[in-house]
């Protein structure tokens, strides 16, 4: 019940869901909050025999807990629940999914791309998900009726939902999420404090990452290691190019590489 | 008259300044849109007598070009007249002035920080300027006059006005602008546009700057050459320690240096 969980009940709700909304978690005074808050209607404090009740199990812990509360979750869970989550990384945690659960058929990795550098039920936002993008990564073991469920249940969230494997999620995932957490890291820790004074909008856009949750991203990271080392070196690279023609008072060389990203950024679009 | 000059404009004018503002340009149908737009009541093309009648001038053009405009332009004013320029390096470009004005009493460097990477007329806003930070930097020939009008000019515009020496200043806007839009134009360039398709907000702030006019950028990391090498090797320092936690598998140096990242970034605020 942080930021992801919570904003799915608020989401659902809004949806005009008109079932119940159960959240699981370990402190109760933070499920109360999501109570309070709207998010859920209910509560449980941790799986228990209530889960046999359960249709759809979206599963928002951290990516390196994932696996253990999904296992943990499947023993109370009925035949004809399905089983799904939201981390941040898919191929070690889908792989150890399809080995570990008794029916791994009804489970389904997703990734709904869309957070905040901020945590919390407090964060929460009902309009989290709209217009974002939710990847599925199923596997030859993924039942159809599985992926159906996920699928509309993410498209009930206002997502556009895509399909694809594990590992094109993590690769691609390196470059646009957590390549750019570990530069604006980076970024911020490079700029020392005193100089703040004389900072504007464009340090606090390019660093405004790094204010997420250190043990979070140190979990997301370190699961997609190879990958996120592929992308910083390719990262690397560039800013290489960049250094080198400042360096050599390469004008033509810089203003060349400055249009070529440029051109990357003009068409991410805003 | 781009976003720089035509938002000054539109501020001062907000500001409830009864004087007129007179745009000088290059470009007629460029001035006609910046009457259009509200940001000047008139406009000259090019230098020329009429220039005798300025109180205060305001280079706002790109760094390159500053000093040679500002000697053109010092040919037509009266010996009352106050010059000062809105560029984003500083060293140079006043050592030159110093050395190259008839009157260099009467000049004073200025950098407001703020800004956007959108340009021209179009994007000029009234409240570009307010509550952001500008800089002066006044030298041994800067009469304490001419200061004093640069700092109530900049103030009207509702701007907190600091001094440094042009030195200071270019050493930290190279870790506090010229870092950051280096870092976001190799971000972006690093992302093969065919993975946008799951990229969230966290790119989208981390590149915004990539966006910036390349011609513009050359100019102003060419000449702030030495600070911005030097910065660009203060960020690789703590890329490389991310990097190599990473690699190492060393979970507890990656959250350290993660949490490092979030406590500067935490200070510096939204």
């Amino acid at each position: 019940m942080g930021l992801i969980g919570a904003s799915i009940g608020l989401a659902l709700r809004k949806s005009g869901h008109a079932g119940r909304i159960v959240g699981i978690g370990r402190r109760p005074d933070r499920l109360e909050r999501a109570v309070e808050l709207g998010a859920i209607d209910d509560y449980l404090v941790g799986a228990g025999p209530t889960l046999r009740d359960v249709d759809l199990l979206v599963l928002c812990v951290p990516v390196d807990q994932i696996v253990d509360r999904g296992v943990e979750c499947e023993g109370f869970l009925s035949d004809q629940a399905v089983l799904t989550d939201a981390g941040s990384t898919k191929g070690r945690l889908v792989a150890e999914m399809d080995r570990r659960l008794i029916l791994p058929s009804r489970f389904l990795g997703s990734h709904p791309i869309a957070g905040s550098e901020k945590t919390g039920a407090e964060a929460a936002r009902a309009d989290l998900y709209q217009d974002r993008t939710c990847v599925l990564t199923p596997t030859h073991q993924t039942a159809p009726s599985t992926v159906e469920t996920v699928r509309q249940f993410w498209r009930r969230l206002g997502m556009n939902v895509v399909e694809m494997s594990a590992d094109d999620h993590d690769r691609a995932l390196a470059l646009t999420s957590h390549l750019p957490h570990l530069v604006s890291s980076a970024l911020s820790s490079a700029v020392d404090p005193r100089y703040h004074g004389q900072a504007g909008t464009g340090l606090r856009d390019a660093s405004r990452l790094a204010a997420g949750d250190p043990q979070l991203w140190t979990a997301i990271l370190s699961d997609n290691r190879d990958h996120v080392l592929a992308a910083i070196d390719a990262f690397e690279q560039r800013l290489r190019e960049l250094r080198q023609a400042i360096e050599d008072r390469g004008h033509s060389q810089l203003e060349a590489s400055l249009a070529r990203g440029k051109r990357h950024r003009d068409n991410l679009g805003s």
